[in-house]
């Protein structure tokens, strides 16, 4: 069975040495001295080590049951979710007035990564929570707050958003569940919804159903949907629970992974329920929390992988098989660990260049994230709003190879379910397609984010990688190794939204038959300079004498393996945005 | 459910427009004329959609049982199985002697695509029947090879290879299953084998174990090793069924995919067993086949891909979603179907020209091998020597990531079980893993193959690529969009090997930390002259008038797009492989 360590000293590293948290002036920041986020971390990685990693393989095997209309979750989540919640953990970066503890998305960031290594299958339930926590705090009213949000911020209630149908994906407009109004100030909701994580389940004694849905007036397409908490047993006056409201689950789905979360057919028969937000605005209260979500999915990828790269560097430590080709390395052994292989590592250092450089990535999102929320940065905002899908597509498609690669170290034993490896790739798929398909994210990317504001948010991205680039260009160690390959890199992105702007004009699809090319080029860029950042750090470290110097020289030449190895890349996809829509679009539908 | 339709067109145009399969000279090739092959095809078409096909899902779901020591396969195969061997599909390629209907190789490689794209699991029964009879027929003595080969082309007595045993997979050397010799002849083994494919099942009177052993006085490591014939059933002289063997089967493994096939723990106590060629060669006999054997998994790959695509792109055109960014396309439907989109496309683009390459390039393969047994073809078994990693690596790798990506069309409706894209993924995972990992592949590629007989085969390679060009050059309508790129990637090979050459001289690590990276960027260069072949092909067809143009001209469309965004690639290779063995090897093992 898989085992878990939380990577805190690597947290700590990015938190401290790259970030430099406490230096940044962002409220709440200052509270975030190396001694204080060592021990939430070194805690949460105990909770994650000890109590969800251990019920990982189980609740895939076993699954959610649906009897008579009640989900039951696999055996053991319901002591595990009651020590989440008694440990405080589901509240950490909540609004204390509704009895959070006020911590910046930073480091609720961190926990979360080792919560969803450990078990990413458990965490939704609580994850769910949480994006529904932030739509009713961004936009419920004073009494929906204090109704909902302890509860929740608690997790004695846990929450969902209802946004699929069955003909309606990615297309929002062709929704057809319609919110009657009954001029009492509630609405009467009906329609089904289809992939609803955590729809229904018995670790909460109720459940808040966030809903889409057209209320009459609205318009045709997305102009008509507003958003409605829909609780699964109304809430009385005095807050306790009243009757059950018209909805039901309708089956579960069998899933290719994530086993242990209940996907569920979500029927509401009529079911009461109250406009949060404006009426017909439904759609842009969703867009203020997808920033948020859509980082979390992107955690979700390479938290996986992180997991599978663990237990994939155990086993080739362990496993005996063959012989080092430059001379036997245990000669008291029948063998050699597979981990002298030259194959192996070129797959192992793409698992950890990968999974370390996303952490980097993803945390310093999530530190945008605060700059924007908590200091009202524009700029913060403009760029993790330009980065959100590059997070989100990018590190979930190279977190699902990284899962995949981790189960090849395994050979065989990958395969079957018993070491468990197989289990981190069929999990990890789930987030290259929820939160809108990676393709969807390269569209955002490509025909939204790339132009917003007059294209100012991409300009100040590549500003900022020139001016790291210039600041650092005296210092011998980095330059050919970091920066060169950098500038390289990053001017092929540039070349490649200069293509988007000549072809796009004349023809939309030039640009968009490049789009996935475009963000898996932007994602080498973004890791490549946390890499060089990171190596700058690292290299401080040492010149300060830094005692750990294994782990610092082991930082250092890792980035140099993804700059070399990874970054390359980017020419391969500008060559590719370079055919143009020709080769894309030059079949007829029907010669498929 | 996910149906299937048997690619005939596309197999006759391989067949008869590019490889010209009557004009070879090759024995037996002189009856596979057009009207020949295509009566097989298409009555293999309808077995595979109306029998197989049917099956697919519901083998996936219900899986294999072990009760009481009988392994129960799902519903229906049986009488599939039954259907299989009265239409004769089990004998194709056999030898007549012993019942087969010796066809060429490259005539059951197309009827195995079929079969395998419509249920792989199923298939594997009799795929690894054929393994076993293979061998029996390179090595058996004359009695060995009348007792069982007819019994085996008929399937009523399926066929296994036990190769793996718990601590022993690709380091066969550590085996440890034991082979005692009688003195009549016969030997009894004792020992545990592990991931036995079609180990022990419901569909045959009897099974053939075709099992490694070390037999008393061969020495130390894969010297040692002998194969043996070990029979669930003892054969009587009559050829009647005798007493039951003293093996048995210790457990069916709970795996990623291909449920249907039952993966047995076959536990070896004592049992009796006939030597097969000749004793401690046997490593030799399992590398006579091992060409064919990993041609079969590298059509395994792309066949499932095969079966993946068409079922992304019934769903492309199906599925409303959204409108095309050029101007609305189904004015009268709520929305515009997937198809329309340009990174959908892109999507299916990419599917189409893998797969459609991989067919040209397995079925040249097998034309090889036909070349090499039927007329003793040295440079043909050369060539196809070289070639058998990059068939089973490449093929595998781009096969399963189309699996993934067919997959990913359907959003959230891949995910789930129902629709039958994520069984897909998950059969064709195996593919990378089984018949020597692919890591192993590269290496045999690099290690073994680039300079087996001095280099000879890599080099008539390059001057057959190099060839094809020259004799080409003079066609303004293949030079830029297929000669030119062809040519960019071949020289981009070349610059690889010799840089192994020169590096690899002072550091063997310089040559295998790049070998992975080597295997795809010769996938593609193999892919790339495919195209080119078929677009070549396909000219000829219109400039001759051909009627079906639009079959002609997609071929030449999607072949453009392969040499237009994938041959660029190779370029990434190339610049990750002159890094060399240094940012792969540079970490301690202790400090990942």
């Amino acid at each position: 069975m898989p085992s878990y360590t939380a990577p805190v000293k690597d947290m700590q590293f990015i938190l401290h040495n790259v970030l430099k948290v406490t230096e940044t002036g962002i409220p709440g920041y200052e509270d975030l001295d190396e001694g204080f986020t060592a021990a939430v971390l070194e805690e949460a990685g105990k909770i994650a080590r000890d109590v969800l990693a251990p019920l990982n393989v189980s609740g895939d095997r076993e699954g959610c049951r649906l009897e008579n209309g009640v989900v039951r979750t696999p055996s053991g989540f319901a002591e595990a979710f009651a020590a989440m919640k008694e440990g405080g953990w589901t509240a950490l970066d909540c609004d204390p007035e509704y009895g959070g503890q006020g911590l910046p998305y930073v480091a609720a960031t961190a926990v979360g990564e080792m919560f969803i290594s450990a078990n990413m299958a458990f965490n939704m339930y609580q994850g769910l929570t949480h994006g529904a926590y932030s739509a009713i705090h961004a936009h419920g009213t004073a009494e929906q707050k204090s109704t909902y949000l302890p509860k929740m911020v608690a997790c004695d209630w846990t929450g969902t958003m209802n946004l699929t149908e069955p003909h309606a994906g990615t297309d929002l407009g062709m929704m057809r569940t319609k919110a009657e109004p009954q001029g009492d100030g509630s609405y009467r909701i009906t329609g089904q919804k289809i992939f609803i994580s955590a729809g229904e389940h018995d670790l909460a004694e109720n459940i808040i159903h966030l809903v889409l849905a057209k209320a009459p007036g609205g318009g045709e397409g997305t102009k008509g949907i507003s958003l409605f908490i829909v609780p699964k047993y109304l809430v009385n006056a005095d807050g306790s629970l009243g009757d059950r409201n018209a909805l039901s689950v309708g089956k579960i789905e069998e899933k290719m992974g994530i086993h242990g979360n209940a996907t569920c057919v979500m029927n509401y028969d009529g079911a009461v329920g109250w406009l949060l937000g404006e009426e017909h605005k439904g759609m842009r209260a969703m867009f203020t929390m997808m920033n948020e979500a859509r980082l979390g999915v992107g955690l979700q990828g390479y938290a996986v992988a992180e997991a599978a790269y663990q237990n994939a560097v155990a086993y080739a430590r362990d496993r005996l098989q063959g012989r080092a080709v430059t001379g036997t390395e245990n000669p008291g052994g029948p063998a050699d660990p597979l981990i002298v292989h030259p194959d192996i590592r070129r797959n192992l250092m793409d698992q950890k260049s990968f999974v370390e450089g996303a952490r980097a990535f993803t945390f310093w999102g999530a530190h945008l994230i605060d700059r924007s929320v908590r200091q009202g940065d524009q700029a913060a905002e403009g760029m993790i709003s330009l980065l959100t899908p590059v997070i989100k597509g990018f590190l979930t498609d190279k977190g699902f190879d990284t899962a995949v690669a981790a189960q090849q170290v395994f050979g065989g034993h990958g395969y079957i379910e018993e070491w468990g490896m197989s289990q981190f790739a069929r999990d990890a798929r789930i987030t290259q397609i929820y939160e809108g398909a990676n393709g969807i994210q390269a569209l955002d990317l490509v025909g939204r984010k790339l132009t917003q504001d007059g294209g100012k948010h991409v300009l100040a991205f590549f500003a900022m990688v020139k001016d790291f680039i210039k600041e650092n260009e005296g210092d011998a160690r980095l330059k050919p190794g970091f920066l060169d390959p950098l500038k390289k890199a990053s001017k092929d992105v540039q070349a490649a939204g200069m293509y988007f702007m000549q072809a796009g004009m004349k023809n939309p699809n030039a640009a968009l038959a490049g789009s996935y090319d475009f963000m898996h080029m932007m994602g080498h860029v973004c890791l490549g300079l946390m890499w060089a950042r990171m190596a700058k750090a690292a290299m401080a470290a040492l010149d300060e004498g830094a005692s750990d110097r294994d782990y610092y020289e082991a930082k250092i030449a890792t980035g140099r393996y993804y700059m070399a190895r990874q970054l390359p890349a980017t020419a391969m996809h500008l060559a590719r945005i370079e055919t143009g829509a020709e080769p894309v679009m030059a079949l007829p539908a029907e010669a498929f």
